[in-house]
């Protein structure tokens, strides 16, 4: 999408440790036209394969998520972090490594709302290392829902985690694919 | 907005400690028309307002406050909770005490995006002892910016957040207010 190849280039920052903050318009505050196009180019993508929910993981893809949802006409779920007293009742579970935090972390989702009988789509901000998208793409598996695929907002084309998904023969759309983030200079595949 | 009680009385399970369920449209699942409805409303009672951010705190506030920055026009910020590498530079941090969870949390927004010039509109899925709130107040205040008010979705009447952020003279437009959860019964103020 050339809209946010054009936006990562004139507002997002390299920092170290292949850091790329986009906060100014993704993962901090959020630029509603930006969002809305998001939408529609998964719609674009995605809208033909009959997708009953869309599933992400707190918290920078909870927006996302929910805006795609008002074009595809179906519920967004997002994976909670750990157990908390609002969630009540039966859980899927998976762990999640954090590079940028360091340690893994659980994801839940209510197995109330994931069922054989759903087609679910994954959104989220970045693909890396793809640790996030692997875990939400467990928790499907153990739902026995369908899996439809993965939309991301910006993917980074030199960590492994786009190629991990593909080669289990997931379709992966990237909205931004960095292929090289050098002395910040940021190029696209 | 009668369609959030109807909501609330077809889905909503009360849970021991006064703890309203509404993880099957709300905060967990969320569901796109009722999201796009709350978006509406909100943009009926501020819309008039020059609102020129909308800020809620992660997780579940960042949907709702997606959808309504897209009736507004202006983007969506929202408040993290601990510093994450991915915040960087200078932050206005308050502290919110959490009676979910326990224990008290801080949370941060980036100096960036919030400025004397704004006029800023607080959105979240719920208000009760309004300790959330009355951090999003703080950060606000330290930046300078003008607080337009307070949209919640779910209010609850019982409890004092609404009466302590309405004494202050804020706006608080609540969707549904919930005066009473009297085993499993909820009726509406």
């Amino acid at each position: 999408m050339l809209l946010m190849q054009q936006r990562i280039l004139r507002d997002g920052v390299v920092r170290d440790g292949n850091i790329l903050a986009v906060d100014s318009f993704l993962n901090h505050q959020m630029d509603p036209e930006l969002y809305q196009e998001m939408g529609r180019e998964f719609y674009r993508l995605f809208g033909g394969c009959g997708v009953t929910k869309i599933l992400t993981v707190e918290a920078s893809g909870i927006g996302i998520a929910c805006v795609a949802a008002q074009l595809f006409g179906c519920p967004a779920l997002f994976a909670k972090k750990g157990r908390t007293k609002n969630l009540g009742g039966e859980v899927y579970a998976a762990q999640v490594e954090s590079y940028t935090h360091g340690g893994s972390y659980t994801i839940l989702v209510s197995k109330r709302f994931l069922s054989p009988g759903d087609r679910v789509l994954l959104l989220d901000d970045f693909l890396a290392r793809g640790s996030a998208m692997l875990g939400l793409m467990d928790l499907v598996a153990q739902s026995g829902a369908a899996l439809v695929g993965c939309g991301v907002a910006i993917e980074k084309g030199f960590q492994e985690g786009g190629r991990l998904l593909r080669e289990r023969g997931v379709r992966v759309e990237s909205l931004a694919i960095i292929q090289q983030m050098d002395q910040g200079r940021i190029t696209f595949a």
